[in-house]
């Protein structure tokens, strides 16, 4: 009789690897049977264990505790209103700043050329949709992340040469942000509209409410950004799909200088009605301050941190202190959410906007637990938004030290990704964003939850291994 | 041998009734044992069963309904800024009002003596402490508790003639409730401080704040105070300790109507710059909102909800929805909080104030779940705030459907107390407050946690039997 009969005469005592399906196949019929979930090293986690040797992984870990320790101490301040063709560095008449990663004209999702439809429109250098497109794919116009000029925006990241920007400086390290005012909800140009009221609103910006903040900003002097969003996130502010109690914040620190300003009290009352009904005034504080707080750790050899999440509505692409500024890009992923009436799934486009430098900073996503009415917008519970918030603290390095959140027992919201750990838990970042339609000229057509690519990550542990493993 | 020693010389096995030691003895001497929390029926007890009848406890309940429908229903607005003797009815030249139930001058509490004598100080009765006090002791002037002029107010809750209103009205029922504008913190008359640096804020709120914020109110015509409350529950204020959201809302609806009044630039500011200051401000408004939408439960025949929880730092005084107006007093209990540096419990003041009225509608200490800040203050866990939380619907007869609380899975708050409740269960309503210097003169001392005396709900109780079982 062969071995193997032998063998399957006796009682069985399985140890299945791998393949959960066998293991089933066995209990259904009462073979006693052990799970173990395994599988064959990839080569990603053949990579990552070449960053396991003590000389390597001490080095990263120094490097970690210094980018971490630059992030947290970072304290990012509002400094003033600017224009971009004159405060942001590298800016000509001809130059058009978009989220995310590096990406062509012919490339470009819809609602990133919606925008770049209104910002020509908006800047006189296009009078209608079909000149705008022509000028736009002629070589004429210079396209680069915003990202690259020490910028973010919100959606499409649309900025253009006459464009407000809130200016923002850590002042720990001294470095700059930049970022342009929000618009409001709506028919509006970074999610995509590109119409008449929309060119209308941006003028109104350029030539009421930025006049009016700038000077409240002189008067003012500074705001501090940061106890703004360490108290926002005490009050169900997650900083990127919510930011009501941020707005009322900043509201509350604007209006007396405002009032101060020689503008008329109409002019005045229009401003401070503006802000007071748009609860996401403050989403472009936020950002830049996440920005400006991020900045300092680029260049910093062999951490693993990542520095930027962000996305144009094509590519995701990440940056890692480690690495410089080398983007590791992947096609953005489908949101998971709930959409406007009259709009579904087939009307959306895959994720898009700097936002996510919300969650690369530990906030956003990062901290749903502490803004539950978000999950809500998805179906689901108080319980899943802690769950997602519990979930990230497995691939950041840090609980931050300023941003707590009451129904977390006051834990610091997780801060600091680190890009190892994302492979190692197969946990990828969680992001609260918005919905653009896939057609230029829509605009906003729900709100969700996405993931950045594993592939980014995959790719920047490759990068990473070849640059510091000799 | 006696039947007794035949007994203790069989195994036994005891069944204890009542105090839990004789338990804990058997059971260290390895006696089997079982306890049963059970005690004589008391007083008390005996007259709640007597509401146990169909025939009355149908007519409760039925009442009840009808008290939580009105409750429920209720929406406050602000309508205007009025002042004390004008808006207020009853109100004369020599009337001072003050927080809780009826009192004497000889009775009252040195912090309500403290802000008597700022109120007749600043009304030019009297020039100095002596003289207010020989005036106060005089019998010319005429206490009144604020509760029986439709007005409410925070710890020594003294209003005079001369002082400014908010104008509060629940839209659904027509009436009118009335409090005095917030002061901020420090050396300020509600906690008792009468120096010349409280009557000096006391006449630039008569002067410069009333007088915008009553223009603004025209502009604007009304404020929903409801949505307010509703929202500020959702950002981590229950009303009563912590206001920080609602101030900020409230600021945002007032500011551009600020604006738009013709004073100066330099008033407006000021004025914009001491609500900012204040993150007290909204609890001015939260308090009469409670006391308006409360107030039309008076007088619902058979109804045990509890329409006024109050105390005037000498009784606490509550109210029942089917005996009018009576009030049932007991003394008041200490505080247990934390102090401010350079005090500690000998110097403070028992219980105090008309803020109670936040507990009664279902707010404050009630929905302490959504504001885990404020247990922080007594050395409590956002643990402990859920379970304070938690508690409070043993003893209420709904969940409010306006208030929600987002880590409470969005659970409405425990509201309309129900005193038959207390009585069957022994949960005392929880209360977050401030605490008063015991000396006039002082101000505030700290902050914590209190109940309302047992002795108040079961004098309620026998005269409601006493009124309905005939």
């Amino acid at each position: 009789m062969p071995e193997i009969n032998e063998l399957f005469n006796k009682k069985l005592k399985v140890i299945n690897l791998g393949l959960e399906s066998f293991h089933k196949d066995l209990k259904e019929q009462k073979v006693e049977s052990i799970h173990v979930n395994w599988r064959p090293p990839s080569e990603a986690s053949k990579k990552l264990s070449a960053l396991e040797s003590t000389s390597i992984s001490e080095k990263i870990e120094k490097a970690n505790k210094e980018a971490i320790d630059r992030l947290l101490a970072a304290e990012p301040i509002i400094v003033g209103i600017g224009q971009a063709g004159i405060d942001i560095p590298g800016m000509t008449k001809h130059t058009i700043l978009h989220a995310g990663p590096p990406i062509t004209w012919d490339r470009m999702s819809e609602p990133v050329k919606g925008a770049v439809i209104g910002g020509l429109i908006y800047e006189k250098l296009a009078t209608n949709e079909e000149e705008a497109r022509t000028l736009a794919a002629s070589g004429k116009i210079k396209f680069d992340p915003c990202h690259h000029h020490k910028t973010v925006g919100p959606m499409a990241g649309v900025v253009t040469y006459s464009m407000p920007v809130w200016i923002l400086q850590n002042k720990t390290f001294g470095n700059y942000a930049y970022c342009t005012l929000n618009e409001g909800l709506g028919k509006v140009l970074r999610f995509g509209a590109f119409g008449p009221e929309v060119i209308e609103k941006l003028n109104w910006m350029e030539a009421v409410l930025a006049p009016v903040l700038k000077v409240a900003m002189v008067l003012k002097g500074s705001i501090d950004v940061k106890t703004i969003l360490a108290q926002m996130i005490q009050m169900g502010d997650e900083g990127h799909n919510r930011n009501k109690a941020g707005t009322s914040l900043l509201f509350r620190e604007l209006a007396p200088f405002i009032v101060k300003t020689n503008f008329s009290d109409r002019i005045k009352a229009q401003v401070l009605t503006f802000i007071d009904k748009n609860d996401h005034f403050f989403l472009n504080v936020s950002m830049p301050a996440c920005k400006c707080s991020l900045d300092p750790l680029e260049n910093i050899e062999y951490s693993t941190v990542v520095y930027a999440l962000s996305r144009n509505g094509t590519d995701f692409g990440i940056r890692v202190a480690g690495t410089g500024d080398k983007w590791f890009t992947a096609p953005c992923e489908n949101v998971t959410g709930l959409y406007f009436p009259g709009f579904d799934e087939t009307d959306a486009n895959p994720d898009l906007g700097d936002s996510t430098i919300t969650e690369t900073a530990g906030i956003g996503g990062f901290a749903m637990a502490t803004a539950p009415a978000i999950v809500q917008f998805v179906g689901g519970t108080p319980k899943d938004a802690v769950n997602y918030t519990t979930s990230m603290y497995e691939i950041t390095c840090a609980e931050n030290n300023a941003f707590k959140m009451p129904n977390m027992n006051f834990r610091g919201t997780p801060t600091g990704i680190d890009f190892r750990k994302v492979i190692e838990t197969g946990i990828l970042p969680i992001i609260n964003t918005g919905v653009a339609c896939n057609r230029a000229g829509v605009g906003q057509v729900g709100a969700g939850i996405v993931h950045p690519p594993m592939k980014c990550f995959k790719d920047a542990l490759s990068y990473f291994v070849k640059k510091t493993v000799k």
